[in-house]
């Protein structure tokens, strides 16, 4: 199957596909885009790729298949990093929505604003909101590292989909301003999954 | 197995796994919080149901299920509202992380302001985010409008998860301002799924 990432390389959500892809040995042909240009709201790209303008997205073939965490389940699915319990498999889901809920929209986007965007350039309302993303980021972290002083991966023993989506915007958290240092439990996690067979950086 | 919804019966991510219960005839108990008396931010709900203070949670057992789109995965495996083909089911992970990530952020915070908190409670920082949510929100309709001119439901013939997900907050989207008449396709799909065998109402 011919298997195309529409992406802009500093995202974390694209890397999250590249780094399950990597874990499991599959192939990707890879096609960038630079999101602060507008290229992901084209016309071309919201009529041929997703008309949600947003990028990732795995094409499949000839189908687009948006949503980071959706494409990593589909290349996961059948593999181990996919728990076979029940309980389990919904805890790894649990995990993965709460990351698009609760992580990401606080952790990647102040590291969007502060090391991409620029925090001097910010709007009004965006400066008005640091506050609470900054709020929000640190209960995000603080709730992983609760649960990784219990577990060495998120859903127990071993790696799942749950680790791998939650690693990238976690491991530059600093990125946007926060101070790992201080989540312990966090950096034993992240040294764990950089030592999994066939991790890759998010700048490889 | 002894199942227990910890939900606000007002919420939308409740009824989304009170729904999926009803249509697949699965007997919850529920024991209801109110959000906005903060009983869902008590230390004795935070150390035994949720240690993120949010509802709904599926009590499965002694154990313990955050995350409403989890929660009606965990009910709805090996039903036939999880599609069998590998990327109509990828397709169905699409449309729920991105009712958690686009939709629920703008549908259910505006419905949440407008119908409960009362706009005119709203701090400065919510008033000025208004304009944002109201077009995103209106965007996420768009979206869905021109998925549902092409297919009844979300993924295509047959109900799924995706549809059971994206109702309950997109059904009341008037009480935050919204108008649904302008989104005839998502109209036709709302009686569709109200006329599923099982069906039952936000209220009941």
């Amino acid at each position: 199957m011919h298997l195309v990432l529409h992406e802009d390389p500093v995202s974390g959500n694209c890397y999250k596909i590249r780094l399950t892809a990597a874990l499991l040995g599959t192939p990707l042909l890879r096609k960038s885009y630079d999101i602060l240009k507008g290229e992901t709201r084209t016309a071309q790209f919201l009529a041929a790729v997703n008309p949600d303008g947003r990028i990732p997205v795995l094409q499949i073939g000839d189908r687009f298949l948006p949503e980071s965490n959706a494409a990593c389940i589909w290349l996961a699915e059948g593999s181990a990093l996919i728990p076979d319990d029940h309980f389990a498999r919904a805890d790894m889901f649990r995990w993965m929505f709460w990351e698009q809920y609760s992580h990401e929209p606080a952790l990647a986007v102040l590291r969007f604003w502060t090391a991409f965007k620029g925090l001097d350039t910010l709007g009004d309302i965006q400066k008005a909101l640091l506050p609470t993303k900054r709020d929000s980021g640190s209960a995000a972290l603080a709730l992983m590292d609760r649960q990784l002083e219990k577990t060495p991966f998120l859903v127990g023993d071993t790696v799942s989909l749950a680790d791998i989506c939650l690693y990238p915007y976690t491991h530059v958290a600093g990125e946007g301003g926060f101070d790992l240092a201080a989540y312990p439990a966090i950096g034993a996690w992240i040294a764990r999954i950089e030592a999994l067979p066939g991790y890759v950086k998010m700048t490889e």
